[in-house]
């Protein structure tokens, strides 16, 4: 269904044969008027060409009309090489279609350090610009594909005060175990009139509550970036305070319902890891506790091979670096309370929690004390399959 | 040879049967008289029991007689039980070799959360008693090996002012991907005479430059301890500084030959990855940068698979935090030039890199400026060996 984009937008994809000959690896969305654009970029020193672009888009603009995503080559570590092909291509598609460079964010993913294949782009760009329209979210979302599994898209309608807008979101990323290609990237699109304050300000809340909270390896790519693009096209304004809120509410649900499809992929993970983490002095702290046992590679291997061996667990929440009580802190391994205040719980539960540990889905409830730090976070596990994919990648 | 242990001490072990009937699991050093300590122990939040009573021993008294060293079970996450047994194995021991529970050092690794076996030790403890004399520094080493594929000990001789002294190291762990049962353990034997406050110090100074610089995926154990008893029964007495630089060289080489035996191990590791950091704005920087390449599971996946994969590598730079300017980061993989001053170095150099990156020892130099820190780290990388001991271990 061409339908499932927001009005004004149209989205179109072609083949230009970056890696594999013959699938979409080019892909672009445009709007017919400009739209009020909000971003979030990975924290990476190392920022890719079009990561640097997005930014400067945003930062002196803050309003675009079309996204450009290759797959294949990330941009990245490219240098000032990288920064003039990553215009190049934004010029390219500007006169293909009519717009200034500036009005045309980039995105790309692939292997870092690669550079940008110039003469494949020159080739492809004219069919890519007659292919508007001709794609929908799925479509689109294909041509930014890497080693997922399955394309990764969602689309809602909602009601505001003054009509009905829509919201489509569109990701890439083999989730929770750290993308293959290190790069997660989004394009949120909506056909409500949002202003730029409250739409970036919602954006990075949402994003805090969903992407930011399904993990990763540690492994911080140089490319991440998540794009929002409100055109207006509706005729609904999100403007009055109960608008907003609904507005906010919707990408929220529709950001976690991406972010947990990036975690159902999971390039070669079995299982998904909810970890969730209570009681401590702070979120901050909460959140190291979380991220420290989601990414402890003894942790995943053991969940890998269905062991219930929480004292790795609690080894994490040792050395998380939080504040916290030792003598106060519990467990729950798939609900069963393994540790409370500092002491096992020895209770033989061992058969019961085996059978526990078949089940895709894992809960790891910590309690750190009584404060009110809280963080929940989805990660994956560490099996064979993610040492496959990710020894034997370029080769 | 039995007499590869310094003067006045003496080794004995016992199969208790603690994990697997017929091997040696439980281990006993005692002196002759009482020796100066010298400790350093897990930063992990939870500290084992044993580890906490060595703490103890260290901070009140500063000397002890005895090591008593279990495998089988950590001793960890055990709670005031755990500490009970923990002491109850002291007393056991002292009454059976006539010393104080205090002069009794123990040390314990195996699974987190499992409390001792007591009955075990009470029926094991006197044939460990009276096998005293009848191991040398090997014997002593396998009764605290778990899933190490080799013993690891060194012993050496050192010529003093006053005469020659003999250094001993027996230190168990697989290495540096983590030791499967989260622990790396180590005694380290004089019979030099040695004034405590030097002792501790060149202790600190030592491990710092060799087994803090070989790693480790991050999963700081419960457990780690590194013990330096020095009993002075040679008569020889390092108090110059002469003779105290000569000793703190040859503890500092001793220890650095030990550690590089758990790099060796390298628990199902088939590489080292030698990691070098230089020009960055202090060492603790640097040491950000090595362990964020060291640690990453992308880096570690890449050279198990022989992938000259150096994007990822500058990404791992970019997401560890440290202050760096990017245009001036440069990087060496196995000595070939991949990224200078921020930008890639294009040259086709993959055949050549692909049969370099054969070798068992992989280098990577990373460049970040022109700043003073510098910092070493010996990693390991990551591959299916690894996933299979780790995801299989209790069962």
């Amino acid at each position: 269904m061409i339908d499932d984009l927001p009005k004004g937008f149209r989205a179109g994809a072609a083949a230009a044969n970056f890696r594999k000959p013959g699938r979409d690896d080019l892909g672009l969305i445009v709007s017919d008027r400009p739209c009020v654009l909000a971003g979030m970029f990975t924290q990476n020193a190392f920022k890719a060409a079009p990561v640097l672009v997005c930014q400067e888009i945003l930062a002196r603009y803050g309003t675009a009309r079309a996204v450009l995503a290759n797959s294949g080559q990330a941009n990245a570590c490219t240098g000032e090489q990288g920064l003039a092909d990553c215009r190049a291509t934004q010029a390219m598609a500007a006169e293909a279609i009519g717009l200034a460079p500036h009005e045309i964010l980039p995105l790309s993913t692939g292997v870092v350090g690669a550079p940008l294949k110039m003469d494949l782009w020159r080739a492809a760009v004219p069919a890519l610009a007659q292919s508007l329209g001709s794609r929908d979210a799925e479509g689109f979302t294909r041509a930014f594909m890497t080693t997922d599994a399955f394309p990764k898209f969602a689309a809602r309608e909602l009601a505001l005060s003054g009509g009905t807008v829509r919201l489509t979101v569109m990701a890439k990323g083999a989730g929770m175990i750290c993308p293959n290609m290190a790069t997660m990237l989004c394009v949120a699109l909506t056909d409500a009139s949002v202003e730029r304050a409250p739409w970036q300000a919602m954006f990075g809340r949402a994003v805090e509550k969903t992407f930011n909270r399904v993990s990763v390896d540690g492994d911080t790519s140089t490319n991440d970036t998540i794009l929002g693009l409100a055109n207006g096209a509706s005729g609904v304004a999100a403007r009055n305070k109960a608008d907003l809120t609904l507005l906010e509410e919707a990408l929220t649900a529709i950001l976690g319902t991406v972010a947990h499809m990036l975690v159902m992929d999971g390039e070669g993970a079995k299982k998904v890891i909810h970890i969730s983490v209570t009681g401590a002095a702070d979120d901050a702290d909460a959140a190291r506790v979380a991220r420290s046992v989601g990414h402890s590679q003894l942790v995943k291997t053991a969940i890998y091979g269905g062991d219930a061996n929480w004292g790795r667990i609690v080894t994490a929440v040792g050395y998380s670096g939080a504040r916290f009580d030792p003598a106060q802190v519990g467990l729950r391994l798939c609900g069963v309370e393994r540790f409370c205040k500092g002491r096992p719980v020895n209770d033989d539960q061992e058969e019961k929690l085996a059978e526990l540990l078949k089940a895709r889905d894992v809960t790891v409830d910590i309690s750190l004390g009584d404060g009110p730090g809280t963080y929940a976070l989805q990660a994956s596990d560490l099996g064979h399959e993610y040492v496959t994919l990710n020894s034997d990648y370029r080769s």
